[in-house]
């Protein structure tokens, strides 16, 4: 089945020959995208949108989010907002309602997330497990996390379960082991919170390298709240991602510029534990490749929105709204080493955003508002 | 017609004595509210809603914005992002759209910006005119914004237009006269924008004083941009509100504990200027009484949503989400002298806002995410 998008104001296409077009159409094929150009050109199809001179944008890729939990952590929010600090502390009040729950409401939490996502542009969602903290609850909850993507992520090494408290090297090596190998028929990466109260570089090395042997991808929660020595081990390592990059040294700033690992920044985070926001701007002029995404979870960013992380981006990044958009779709593809996302041209996913807007511009011009009229998820309009 | 809202898993009244009350039901009878209390316990209706154990607010009272225009400023934020300053010149830019506009085209953008607002849980906006700056444009304004709304505003003291740029206390003789005239039929409130590059106090005073003489209630652009005097006139006068606040002296706090004049906040405008926030804890805690709006509008900030605006009032400026929620309604009320919006009692305007989360501080836990399940608006589902 073909399908024609016409009357397209503006699409953004973030592909360096297509360019953004004005009055454009697209065509797909089935879940792919099969022609891109003037409306006034545009074959024949078996059906028909009218975008009514609206602006189209590529699906959002959401590369960081955690939607596989039970329970939320309201009241723990509001008192931070009263003054807490985030220590990241509250992860163990999720985990412990995340074991408790069921597979069935697991499945349910986790795909209301993912269409509250859906609903706000983002066809690519990247899950990762971590509120288990045992083998068997981590392959669960990974397993649910592959109903629902592609994209499933180990993070047996969110914090140390308090189980484990005293030994943390035990741990280590549970993830490392047997965690890695009941979680691998789920997981397409692994991931581990370097931090100050979580793992530290050895420690993450180690399930990173175990990992990696396994065959999966990496990514790390790198420099979230302290310069550690997160990014510099996601580079040296060539994971795909480094992901909060709030705090950074030079020396990590220049890593990242000369590697394929991209920084993945979550301003969701900072918003919601009010603290400082990572400066995109200097990764980007240093040359390194920037996404953004939620980071959904919750407790330190219950955001879905990816329009709402573009607004902030703008607003306290220093990204252009253009330079914001990119990252949130194509920067989120890179970050996931997918190169059929985050992009519109022929042979690319048919994932499309029509805005309620004339210009992408809107997207941080107008902060707050739900402004996708319609989403193209794999070529269906959903 | 009689409706039963039960299956309310929070239901926040903003009356002293009911409070906020768990396993509740509402009763609406025509457009005002007949019956609150315990689910277990309501009246029987002649429909019935079930709120599955959703929270239930107030409707949103969006007690400032500019709604009646033509055209949009992408450019112009984007071009302030990168580093522009914000100055309100660009005023003129709509001023020009919005003469050239028809009618139609006038109330047709004025109509889908209520109606974004209303889907996003907005029961009651106050809307000002100030883009047509000449007597038969600014009546124009104010007679299609009376088709929209009771809470009409006369903002044809917004900037000096360009043909008066010489003669500035012409154009304050003209809106104070014969503008005041023609607009009386359609407005309920008259606005001065005071501030250095707008109306000083004394131009302010003129017009805000034969305001007052034709019947209007006052309101003030006051502080936004410096210090100025507009918020200690604002109090003198007896407006009902002095809106922005954003640079205040002890005297301007002051000023307005002792009053009854209500300190509107706009965080969506300095979110899109990108100039640091009003602190509303502050004022709170000197006694005054605050409220949050939108300031929607298409130059300064182009947000039309309450969530948003509750969200960085609770980032940024020192508001627990219960105070941020109450400023954004009961507050809205106030600063349009409303006793009747803002509450959930008997009496009151059945305006109700259905929730997609368990307690209203997801509002604030959940930024950027569009979380309004459903809206009563005068009894009436949207």
């Amino acid at each position: 089945m073909s399908l024609l998008v016409t009357g397209i104001g503006e699409l953004t296409t973030h592909d360096d020959e297509l360019g953004t077009l004005r009055d454009a159409a697209v065509v797909v094929d089935g879940d792919r995208i099969a022609w891109v150009g003037p409306a006034s050109r545009a074959p024949a199809a078996d059906e028909r949108i009218d975008a009514a001179g609206r602006a189209v944008i590529p699906g959002f890729v959401d590369s960081h989010a955690h939607l596989v939990f039970a329970g939320d952590r309201a009241a723990e929010f509001a008192a931070r907002m009263a003054g807490e600090p985030y220590t990241g502390g509250g992860i163990r009040t999720t985990v412990a309602a995340t074991r408790a729950a069921t597979d069935d409401q697991l499945r349910a939490a986790a795909g209301r997330l993912v269409g509250e996502m859906l609903r706000q542009g983002t066809t690519t969602v990247e899950i990762k497990s971590g509120y288990g903290l045992s083998v068997d609850e981590e392959a669960r909850c990974l397993r649910i996390a592959a109903e629902l993507t592609a994209e499933t992520t180990l993070l047996g090494a969110h914090v140390v379960p308090a189980e484990y408290q005293d030994r943390p090297d035990d741990y280590v090596a549970l993830v490392a082991g047997p965690m890695l190998d009941a979680a691998a028929p789920y997981a397409k990466w692994v991931d581990v919170f370097c931090e100050r109260g979580a793992f530290d570089g050895d420690q993450a090395r180690t399930i990173l390298t175990a990992g990696a042997k396994a065959g999966l991808g990496l990514r790390i929660h790198a420099n979230q709240l302290t310069a550690g020595p997160g990014v510099r081990l996601a580079v040296e390592l060539g994971a795909a991602s480094a992901d909060h990059c709030t705090h950074l040294s030079d020396a990590d700033v220049d890593a990242l510029a000369g590697s394929d690992t991209v920084a993945t920044l979550l301003p969701g985070a900072e918003f919601s534990t009010r603290s400082p926001y990572p400066d995109a701007r200097r990764l980007l002029d240093a040359g390194a490749v920037v996404a953004l995404a939620t980071d959904c979870n919750p407790g330190s960013s219950y955001t879905s929105s990816m329009p709402f992380c573009v607004a902030l981006a703008v607003r306290e990044m220093g990204l252009s709204p253009a330079e914001a958009l990119w990252a949130a779709t194509a920067g989120g593809a890179r970050a996931l080493r997918r190169d059929d996302l985050g992009v519109v041209r022929p042979g690319a996913r048919a994932d499309l955003v029509l805005l309620d807007a004339p210009s992408f511009l809107h997207l941080a011009y107008r902060p707050g508002v739900p402004l996708i009229s319609a989403v193209l998820h794999d070529g269906v309009p959903t």
